[in-house]
């Protein structure tokens, strides 16, 4: 169960490279960056269990039962998942059914991508002058019936920091209960899409400016809430981003997509092997 | 500025190695793995601005003041922290002390001890059942004025998850605010002691048992708070650890320093020369 980290390859640990290198089968999510996988011994088999076309190809239990299936042939296993697999990343649940199934694991943990993004955004989610704690919250919260529902207004206060996992088409209704929750609309926000890439994309604004349509913010985005995200200003040091004021439409709102679409040639070539 | 990840030294990053491998100076805390120090060029200069017998040897001021004057005479330094360096790592301080005196850095997020520490106890931090969010709060509270203060009342419901790192020598001062604000009595709570590494010590049981002395529990310790901790009892994994209860006495509360100590004798070498 290897954390793959977030968009920059380099940022997989060295035992999850070792992992994936003894591996027979590797088992892979969408937001896996394809060069993680040319740490694979060249024999490997790889099977893609991501979003295909912007909708999950295969369920969580048959994911499960993959793993469980590959792993009782005496096959090694390496489970790929973007960021950490238990942050978000339901890594829980899938040690679960390999414990139930009497197959042993070990977790490789990874940089997870609330972590990494703000970084890559030049914000520290943490700072003695700022913020004493942080809170990563899922922003999938009707849209997944089973994991309890996230109370936004609730969530306003959770922490000095909050970063929101999976945000894109909610950033509107998140807004408005961080809102109503009492956090002040004037707090400083941003959206980070593909964050740690290459094409990375900063939306900056205040959290009154997630009211906003929005269109240009599609998956994968995570916004960070707080008076950490004023510090981008002065320790912004990431070359490749872009930079688009919250709340507007950007100049090419596809431009990252589709260059990460290129980027993701070899991976599709790969799956249809 | 690196993250060195927790305990386990495999826990670096490909980038966050290489970054240490064409660096000229190497800066590193107490809790970066000796090992890690093993990715230096033979000519680099390894300097040590961690605690030394508890202590602080070297203001925050000065360890700013050290990298900016590095790095001003034309070094590459590497800054090496425990875990990631933007999660209670202040490490937005350093890069503001950089930005200010005019010098580039770049930042690698580090896997978060918080994430790791919970991992390797077989606890994933969220889970579709149990937990929509995952708070990371500092126990560092009174002890540091300048950072503003954790109100453990308000902080009992900030998240289904609470990951409180530095909480040695505060348990029973946060368990009571959390039972003050709501969190009930029952809940489970695991402290995590050297996370990650080999000699890793869970302390498991209630938060009320967190009200007790616990006088094993001595730094470095993190705790978990909330229903994801009683997923550990089917999910642990990682061998070398041992478990004790919370609330008692553990039978050899300083093994785990005592075998730590004789692993760092390659480091205080080092930091003698």
């Amino acid at each position: 169960m290897i954390g793959a980290g977030p968009g920059d390859p380099g940022l997989l640990t060295i035992k999850g490279a070792e992992a994936i290198r003894v591996s027979d089968v590797l088992v892979y999510d969408y937001l896996v960056h394809p060069a993680i996988l040319s740490h694979a011994r060249e024999a490997a088999e790889l099977v893609y269990v991501g979003k295909q076309g912007g909708v999950r190809s295969i369920s969580q239990d048959e994911i499960n039962e993959l793993l469980v299936q590959k792993a009782a042939a005496g096959l090694t296993v390496a489970r790929l998942k973007g960021g950490d697999p238990f942050v978000f990343g339901r890594g829980g649940e899938e040690a679960e059914a390999l414990v139930d199934a009497g197959i042993a694991f070990e977790v490789v943990p990874g940089v997870s991508s609330g972590v990494a993004a703000a970084a890559y955004a030049g914000i520290p989610v943490t700072h003695r002058d700022h913020a004493s704690s942080v809170a990563f919250i899922t922003g999938h919260n009707g849209r997944d019936k089973r994991r309890p529902a996230v109370d936004w207004p609730s969530a306003a206060c959770q922490a000095d920091t909050l970063v929101i996992f999976m945000c894109a088409g909610a950033l509107a209704e998140i807004s408005a209960g961080l809102i109503a929750g009492g956090r002040p609309p004037a707090t400083p926000m941003a959206v980070v899409r593909w964050g740690a890439h290459q094409h990375q994309e900063v939306y900056l604004g205040r959290l009154e400016d997630g009211l906003r349509p929005n269109k240009g913010i599609t998956s994968p985005a995570i916004a960070i809430v707080g008076s950490v995200v004023a510090l981008r200003e002065k320790l912004r040091w990431f070359g490749p981003e872009t930079e688009h004021p919250l709340g507007s439409e950007p100049d090419s709102p596809s431009a990252g997509r589709r260059e990460y679409l290129e980027d993701q040639a070899p991976l599709d070539k790969l799956v249809a092997q």
